[in-house]
């Protein structure tokens, strides 16, 4: 059987897709019963070589002719933002037709939507390209871990700022100048904001919570820092602490803010009773990570998801997030799935999505990394770790580098709550001893130790400085 | 709708199972629309205490009893072993019902049968299960990949081999005491042949291959090598030259013998027309795998699948392969994936499976790492390195460790083929200055270099002892 595919846009990975479809249709015809053609392709101009081996007859400029082609069976999207994409998408499904897209920016915002269109059509919308590139993130989460009590989901889903902090991490070298490699090795775009301050993240991180936890989250809801604060000074500092610096995506569900926001000390360990709150917390910050979690060597250019499942454990999922053979090779997945399942009249599985109140960060507990340049003069430390006390934050250790001009003061702290940790920097900045307050970064616990004061358990040896000078904030500093 | 599942065997993953459906059925049934119970539980012996919050008359010691049980929609099976497994599943499926496994030993040696059978009933035969415990392998293969040109799976598909290498790299204790660590803390059963001889990993294998390259592989046709014979000082060579000890199931397509088997040099490079060749190389044994790869940070009990695509690129899955909620995860995933389709009709995607020549190792071509204790006087060098290039194989670096009657020779070689390099061995060991050979370890290459001699893709330090005297074959040694 003949299935005709429309494809919209054929930038990176329409012609990665149209090659594939050309390349492997035989033996996707030998192992599923049907033949992939592409079949009409809409473009914005006509006379670009796109390396594709089309007739020109196979191209148009006007993307809506080919959704309300009659022989075009299933719509693939590749146009990415926000319109026309979604009234394209919308008019395909209208018409009965699957759709398959890779546009990450439309299912973190309009997603819902969308997929409420399709369940009234009857038809697929398929979007395992939009997070995680060649990842099978969506497939995992909506069909394996089915019947899963997910607990929290904890990406790197971003390849740019993923490469940057690993070049950072592995040569020592600012900021800076990873960003300028970066560039000059083809892996940040020349305007690098979308990337580096987190905006690509955030969008993946509200399509994997509503995936993961059936709530409907979107971009603009999740929290977001990015990398452009990480100096190569705090990276060096994780690392003799055996840590590596990660810009992370992280979804989780959270015990109800009555519970947890009674008292200073950090919230009770999850417990089931309290799923049915219905809380989620979606953010997306540069955090430390030890270097025993498999998250910690994920390098370069790749992206992995690490998700822990009440019953599974943890489950982590590693490749190539971004590319064009790699996305298409995702959309294929989909394209395929979409195909066996028109022929069948089944339609693939939802997960129904229910309103979910997104959790303030303000509200959250972790434990913190601060440096602190100070004038360096009797006092000081008594005059900084004060700040601390007065707001509820209690400090593990603490480490003094240089001296003079260039003191610094490295805190750690022990579990704090987030507001009053950034009470705290925002006091810290205030002080007359203070020259600046230098990055927060939050650290990665598990979330299911018995006891919130314990070490991870993939770690043994968290907030270990090997032979450096401790003072922790009981003594007499 | 209820759904009401049979249960064959009631031992970690069976009790498991009925926690989890009793657990999330609120869950499952909001999600998917089913309710699926524990109906009917075949035990062995009835009085013993399994944790289940079931009613006596659940319980039956006749597994065909709840086979054959007209209100029994589907069917898990969790006895293991041949028979009377395989007997029960085919019943099953030839009852019309949907057949649940976690069957690894099975599967290995009639998987291929009992898919014809479910086939011919037009009824799922799901075994997520048996490979990769809570890790959505076989979803991932058969679905997401289903479009992709699959070269190469490379797994750490046994735990407790995974936990004891673990322990010989961590603290660099030798064989017999990690093993007896393991059966310590549960990590190995009291006769741990099958996991420490291969068994289990190589079953695996003949699994994974069938899925990945659809074709029909069993498990004695897989080459395999246990690790019982790796030593502390290999892991601790090994980790000097920067790479880690693992036992690797490996499965691939190979260039076909007659372009192979011309010369003595490293076939070319794979290229998509050989591919109709259908020949696949299976097999089991420790290798040595750059730090870099990541393989080589998965420790103690994990295990994780490494894909290489043509399209998609390297894909790692990651997760528990082992333990009782674990391993009922995963078959939970798949009985909510045979209650769908039930109730649409639809059966889940097969991969047809075609005849194909699994290629003897001897053919097979890498990198080898070699130990040799030899009497410490002149001219032993010489006698040895001879060895190796009368047999075609050529050495990149030779060192000598210890003096006198601890004299050792280690060598690392290009690549060479293997049946020159057992051939080598062979030689070695009737040469009399040699007092043993020791450990033999492959090296994990890329399978993808242009140049096959070159550094994995993963890897910028392959071959390198850092500070150590090196001797090069060509030297004068």
């Amino acid at each position: 059987m003949v299935v005709k595919v429309g494809i919209l846009g054929c930038g990176n990975v329409g012609s990665a897709l149209v090659s594939l479809l050309q390349e492997q249709g035989d033996e996707i015809a030998k192992r599923s019963g049907f033949r992939l053609v592409p079949f009409r392709i809409a473009v914005r101009q006509l006379d670009k070589d796109r390396g594709v081996n089309l007739s020109k007859e196979s191209f148009t400029t006007d993307p809506y002719s080919v959704v309300t082609d009659e022989e075009v069976d299933i719509v693939v999207e590749l146009i990415g933002g926000i319109d026309p994409a979604r009234d394209l998408i919308r008019e395909a499904l209208n018409l009965g037709k699957p759709v398959v897209t890779a546009n990450k920016e439309l299912i973190a915002t309009y997603g819902a939507e969308l997929m409420q269109t399709a369940g009234k059509a009857g038809v697929d919308l398929l979007y395992e390209a939009a997070v995680g590139g060649a990842i099978p993130l969506v497939r995992i989460l909506k069909e394996s871990l089915a019947g899963e009590r997910i607990r929290r989901v904890v990406g790197i889903v971003n390849g740019t700022t993923n490469y940057i902090l690993t070049r950072m991490s592995e040569e020592g070298i600012d900021y800076d100048e990873a960003l300028l490699q970066a560039i000059a090795q083809g892996m940040a775009e020349a305007d690098p904001r979308a990337d580096v301050e987190g905006y690509d993240a955030a969008a993946k991180a509200a399509i994997l919570s509503s995936i993961a936890f059936g709530v409907n989250v979107v971009a603009k809801e999740v929290y977001r820092e990015g990398i452009t604060g990480v100096r190569a000074i705090d990276i060096s500092f994780a690392r003799n602490l055996g840590y590596e610096v990660k810009l992370l995506a992280i979804a989780e569900l959270v015990p109800p803010l009555s519970a947890a926001n009674h008292a200073i000390n950090p919230p009770e360990v999850f417990t089931e009773e309290r799923v049915s709150q219905e809380e989620v917390a979606v953010r997306v910050h540069p955090a430390m990570l030890h270097r025993s979690h498999p998250l910690a060597s994920v390098r370069g250019p790749f992206n992995a998801v690490f998700i822990e499942g009440a019953t599974a454990g943890e489950i982590m999922l590693y490749g190539r997030g971004a590319g064009g053979r790699p996305t298409a090779s995702a959309v294929l997945g989909d394209l395929i799935d979409a195909a066996h399942n028109r022929q069948s009249g089944a339609v693939t599985r939802r997960v129904p999505t229910r309103v979910a109140r997104v959790r303030d960060i303000g509200s959250l507990y972790c434990k913190y990394y601060l440096n602190v340049d100070v004038v360096d003069r009797p006092g000081v430390l008594a005059a900084v770790a004060g700040v601390f006390g007065e707001n509820n934050v209690s400090i593990r250790s603490m480490e003094q580098l240089g001296l003079g001009d260039e003191a610094r003061l490295v805190f750690l702290t022990h579990t704090a709550k987030e507001a009053d940790m950034i009470a705290t920097v925002k006091a810290l900045s205030e002080l007359s001893v203070v020259e600046k307050v230098g990055a927060l970064l939050r650290v990665l616990d598990p979330i299911d130790s018995s006891d919130p004061q314990g070490e991870p358990s993939y770690s043994d040896d968290t907030w270990t400085v090997p032979g450096s000078p401790r003072v922790h904030s009981g003594g007499t500093a």
